[in-house]
């Protein structure tokens, strides 16, 4: 209920403006984003990958309605894929299709993210594409299939909510392409995804057995104990080494387990996003887990 | 909760000795099954026949322990498709895998198969086959998969609840072989199967979608008016005719909306069981729905 409304508002211009002016949820921007600037998630990568997480750089941005916007995004994850190669290499960079203009011209979107592999490939940096609402969701996994052949090392998000997900999961058992299974935050129908949160995290827990047998190098975006522990052993119970599958957790989000998982001798990936458009990605942190809300209001009262 | 417990009543060997003997259980019996013999199943067919109601024939019996009774199981069956050739045609028969042996020794199971589809075939009576607990699931689809090619009107059952259904069901878009979709009344774990009762609906609306898209004369088991109205739509949606999918209904449940459907130009197929093993099946029918337990209990009550 209060996730629902949380989602909404999410997608709700004015109160993003409303909110964003406000100087007190400085703190709650300083704990889940890295900051405004290239450089300030460069030193967040930098001192993660000291202590032995690597990171997927994420810049915060959603939807563009204006192709040129699409273009400013390419360009500017371009310009993060060359700054990672210098100074933060093994990070990768997480993008979602909308932001390259997926829903406003698809050929558009292709070039883009072409351009974006392409420079991503020359100087060795890997890209995953984040999977967002279902209204983006075909048009993503297709644009997936698309460049597979050229950039085999390309991850795709998939939602273990979503209803198409099993079929997706098996339309790739022979391609074996790289995934990152997740939830899935997005407010979607009950015709389209589950909805119970007991079911999905059982659902979670058996796509990602699925994806230990079928993928390579799997990551396993969870911050969830049962769905972390379930990934330890089936990983153990088919042969997958800790080396080779990663846990994916977000800044600011559970940072001792992420910390102990590493000393544990996993491999954890942190999602770092960094911008001016940090708005809805909190939001959506916050419809996820009580405890980011708290952590919110606690942010906005205290000032 | 009553549900589960029943669901284990359904196993209680004890239980069933002791309820089997009471014959304050009579109208239950009545109620939901057709008869002991196989002339009593046929007298059912036949009046069903008469209300426009398509029957399938379902020799009440679980999983076998002894290969003779598999062997015996199969005789009957052969018996079945027999007496419906000639006294009641368009009826089909379903069969449990598990009676035929499947659990013991699925070489002599996959002989008892061909033997009564080839018996079938050589009459014109088709053949399902139910869908049991997951522990006959895999054996009963790959068995499924062998007779196909010889017997491709064979029908199978497909249960929404489970998790590997989405896949099953993609590894049949090409196949596109005759299948029921029922939701599953097996006590199934999380691990392997939806158990809230709204998402198992929402995936049961989900996947009826998907078979209307790819499968030819599907069958849909369900008694629940949500499901029904779902699938009157999508097909309507898809351009599938009223001719070419059909409802299917236990006997003695819902018989008015069975009827109302048959007057709606709908196919209806009647799930008629007969034998004297109606107790783990009546035990099941009982933890679907309170209201068959309610009519139990008077059933018992009034004597």
């Amino acid at each position: 209920m209060m996730s629902r409304l949380l989602l909404h508002a999410a997608q709700n211009k004015k109160l993003e403006r409303l909110v964003s002016g406000q100087p007190m949820t400085r703190g709650l921007v300083d704990r889940f984003v890295a900051g405004v600037t290239l450089d300030d998630a460069i030193t967040v990568a930098q001192r993660m990958g000291r202590e032995g997480l690597d990171v997927s750089l994420d810049l915060l941005g959603e939807q563009v309605e204006d192709l040129a916007d699409a273009t400013a995004a390419t360009d500017q994850y371009i310009d993060t894929v060359q700054a990672i190669a210098r100074h933060s290499p093994g990070a990768t960079v997480s993008v979602k299709l909308s932001q390259l203009g997926i829903l406003a011209d698809r050929q558009v979107c292709a070039k883009n993210l072409n351009q974006l592999l392409e420079a991503a490939a020359a100087v060795d940096v890997d890209v995953e594409l984040d999977m967002e609402h279902s209204s983006a969701g075909r048009p993503t996994l297709e644009a997936f299939h698309d460049v597979l052949p050229r950039y085999p090392d390309t991850r795709m998000a998939i939602q273990a909510a979503l209803r198409t997900t099993p079929e997706d999961l098996a339309a790739f058992v022979d391609i074996k392409p790289r995934l990152r299974l997740v939830k899935g935050a997005y407010d979607e129908p009950l015709s389209r995804a589950l909805r119970d949160r007991k079911e999905v995290t059982a659902q979670y827990r058996y796509l990602a057995g699925r994806i230990l047998a079928h993928c390579p190098v799997p990551a396993f975006g969870t911050h969830d104990d049962e769905c972390i522990e379930h990934v330890r052993r089936a990983a153990e119970a088919c042969g997958v080494g800790k080396e080779d599958f990663e846990f994916q957790m977000l800044y600011g989000v559970r940072r001792d387990l992420q910390r102990q998982l590493v000393r544990d001798g996993y491999r954890v990936r942190v999602y770092v996003p960094f911008g001016s458009q940090w708005y809805p990605y909190l939001m959506r942190r916050m419809a996820e887990r009580p405890a980011n809300l708290l952590f919110f209001l606690r942010s906005v009262v205290g000032g």
